[in-house]
């Protein structure tokens, strides 16, 4: 293959489940399409790293500092979520059941990729809890690592008295019972609600 | 969702098979990474139209003209392979076995969609064959789209008397060409059937 088509194959399959197939289909779109929409991408990948920065208060990657969430006056002050990356915080606003703040972590604990505290957005959050935080809500994945980091946020927070809660664990939405894996259908059990 | 982040997200989701979640992995990937690795990917983007054009003999995508085929003295000269896109021929190329020249149409017909032979390499397809050419295989994939441009061709070139084959049906029905893995390809070449 020739250099230019065989070092965009290789840039494209160094993305998140890209393989080399993928990564021609890509190539070959793009040579199929005009210049201008190659150029547009292009553009589009280079200004990520040129105009977004973490937010210096809750470390989400914005393109304004504070974020748009920490500036916004209307958002509740009482309450932190803490998550593992910002597009975790996509999600949960695209619920519209939350209107407090966020903490990112930038990460998970795995002590075995050697990902430690000391690599996480965790010394900050101590100094966010004083300024009049009423509850803190890990919202994890539901993984080793989100596990394990959960637990070692609540053994550091739990000192504070602040109240710490989780995201529930149970049934997805839609979920049908006999499609639930056992572990899901066990943590529905155990979180079961009165009715 | 902050504009830079937005406008990757939208042109990432260009890209062919790639859904908004999966444009978002892509970013965050980006993001987290180091601004060399996306300027790497850009730039290689940035090539493609740059460095990449088609052969002047052959059709296909090249950074050289004539391509690496076409310049080839030990290819087989005698047989042309008439194929729809210059990814198609990097298939047959890895079956390793063919030995000819080929033919890139740079589409196939697709009167529904308005993609009518006058769209086609087929105008630059007849001189060719004047230049001592025994045989053209038809190596199109098993659609509707590749059965009617193949259907066209032999309509067109029966009258010259020129051997004309198929890849053998080998290749699953609906199954687009470059999707089959290289033994197949390899197999329906060696199975190729007269016309």
């Amino acid at each position: 293959m020739v250099g230019a088509l065989d070092r965009a194959v290789r840039q494209f399959s160094r993305l998140p489940g890209v393989g080399r197939r993928t990564a021609q289909r890509f190539v070959y779109h793009l040579l199929r399409g005009n210049p201008e929409q190659a150029a547009a991408l292009a553009e589009a990948i280079i200004a990520l790293h040129r105009d977004i920065k973490p937010c210096s208060v809750c470390h989400c990657l914005t393109e304004h500092d504070p974020c748009e969430v920490c500036r916004d006056p209307r958002r509740d002050r009482t309450t932190l979520c803490i998550i593992g990356e910002t597009s975790d915080m996509e999600v949960i606003e695209a619920s519209g059941k939350y209107r407090g703040l966020y903490h990112v972590l930038g990460g998970l604990l795995n002590p075995a990729a050697g990902v430690g505290p000391e690599h996480l957005a965790i010394s900050s959050l101590t100094g966010r809890l004083s300024q009049g935080v009423k509850e803190v809500i890990i919202a994890l994945s539901a993984s080793v690592e989100g596990d394990t980091t959960a637990l070692y946020l609540v053994k550091l927070l739990k000192p504070t008295g602040i109240r710490l809660t989780s995201l529930a664990r149970g049934l997805p939405a839609g979920g049908s019972l006999d499609h639930a894996d056992k572990v899901t259908v066990g943590l529905s059990l155990e979180g079961r609600m009165e009715l």
